[in-house]
């Protein structure tokens, strides 16, 4: 009786292996073949296989990821700067003075050439309005409340369906390769921890991002963090290998961006000890998605793709590259 | 054939399940029986039985440490404290004016009243003028130099072996349930981290500390990170629950602490959803260790051991409740 209990036990086991293997095939399936694609499967078999000259222990295997234009859509704007203009519409019955107060006015009237003037400082004074004053718990509700109604200008679908299809792929490849994946993103870090595990599989602490501080109160004996109107970091350019540093306290041996904001943090990757990948996603295609570069205003890539093409570094081409973008294709 | 060699197969699997099972017996060798090791494995019981109306998944089982006096040692004085003082008389030479400026003249002639005079104010200049003006990677390696040297005056050992033997049982059993552990202590960083993932068993990327600003430099085409003389964050008392919320982003279920530093960890955990554990460590032994609480210039005790009695906190006694305190006993 055990024996033949035995043998039922061991086929099972060795039919549930084989069938896993079977579906593994190409971990990469919404990549087209290609330079892009082999550069991806060469540096992971390098650096998985134990006894080759580029192996890497597991706790090494690190692997950051920018989240605007790299993981999700950022045209026709950043997705947390739709999310900012629907708060000041929101908020403006509590704050009439905006009507005569850039760039606040630009805001409400629409005017985004206006907008556009008050420039990085305008920007950033639209975040600081829209973002802070409430608790860090009260902030995560306004996140979800808005993400689950908010609806793209063109693909009129919630932003949290406009991720790249074979990003995801490249996370859960990362991952079943040992990696840890973290996001390090110049966004609020607040603002991607609420949904970053259920649409990538990144969990809140391994987000990284731009902050504001916070405050420790009481309140009728609870304690409460305070969302304060003041910047704390932004990780940003030269911010990524700070924000890095601090967060996850050991380098990258992978990164993926697609702007010059990821320069620093693909910079510092290629510089560690071991074999890495560093790689930029080039948005090439008008069609599906948008194709954009040297010139734009949000995800610009200029620098960085000269420095790409010196160092040698993979650039994708989502036109060429990617046989499909996103999954609702 | 194969009926023999599954037959063996299944035999030497659950041999090997039944070896581990009577290995584990204990999970908490070190502990006495008493309430506060029941608290901790009742606690540990209920959030990981399926069906339990405690249950927590694994992704929020977040435990929190604090590192001087719940990890380590932290008498006759903080060891980064020792550190630092090593670091004056190492770096005089370069700075002969320190001679004549407090508080560096008070270290240079051993007045531990002068020194303690100069204050927190002090202190911090006495850190900032040995932790900062290089690189992060030559940080690193004066630290764990220094390590390797230095004894504690009392022990004679590396401060690396006066950490608390039940408090890594704890670690380790803690993972084993599904916890993932954080430090998240006042010290520096970049102090612990070369070294907390060889000790406690706990990555870089999940110790949470107070930092230094850096600036991201190309030196010679080499990207560095320089370390600034400049504080950044100091993760103690109501910054705890701010470098928790910035570094992991959810609250943790388990905290431990041992000092009024932790008072605002522990109160923020336990005002979280989830069934919790809020523990501390009281240094009772003046023997085997040593015994200090409300009154101690390091470490003090005083309105958290208020707060844990109202509110019905763990307090361990490490000599009532430690059958051993160091692994070398």
């Amino acid at each position: 009786m055990i024996y033949r209990r035995s043998f039922l036990l061991l086929t099972l086991s060795l039919l549930a292996a084989r069938g896993a293997l079977a579906q593994s095939g190409d971990p990469l399936p919404s990549w087209r073949a290609g330079k892009a694609k082999q550069s991806i499967l060469d540096f992971v078999a390098a650096v998985t296989t134990q006894g080759s000259a580029d192996f890497v222990p597991v706790p090494e295997r690190i692997a950051t990821f920018d989240n605007d234009g790299t993981l999700w859509i950022e045209q026709p704007m950043y997705v947390q700067l739709a999310f900012a203009l629907d708060r000041v519409k929101e908020l403006y019955p509590k704050h009439p003075e905006w009507k005569q107060k850039q760039p606040f006015k630009a805001v409400l009237e629409g005017d985004m050439k206006a907008l556009a003037k008050s420039g990085e400082h305008g920007l950033m004074e639209l975040v600081l309005a829209t973002h802070t004053g409430m608790t860090t718990a009260e902030f995560e509700a306004i996140v979800l409340r808005w993400l689950a109604s908010a609806r793209h200008p063109r693909f009129h679908r919630p932003y949290t369906e406009l991720v790249y299809q074979p990003m995801l792929e490249l996370l859960a490849y990362l991952r079943a390769s040992g990696f840890k994946t973290f996001i390090v993103s110049g966004g609020g870090i607040e603002f991607m921890r609420p949904w970053s595990e259920k649409i990538y599989g990144v969990p809140p602490e391994q987000v990284v991002g731009s902050s504001v501080k916070t405050r420790f109160e009481m309140r009728g004996g609870t304690p409460v963090l305070l969302r304060l109107p003041q910047m704390d970091f932004i990780d940003d350019g030269p911010g990524k290998p700070i924000g890095i540093e601090e967060h996850i306290g050991r380098r990258p041996i992978a990164a993926f961006g697609n702007s010059d904001g990821d320069l620093q943090m693909l910079q510092w990757t290629a510089a560690g000890p071991h074999r890495h990948l560093a790689l930029l996603v080039h948005h090439t295609d008008a069609e599906r998605e948008y194709a954009y570069d040297r010139k734009s205003t949000f995800g610009r890539l200029n620098v960085a793709l000269d420095a790409a093409e010196k160092s040698g570094w993979t650039v994708v081409s989502m036109k060429d590259d990617w046989a499909r973008i996103f999954a609702f294709e």
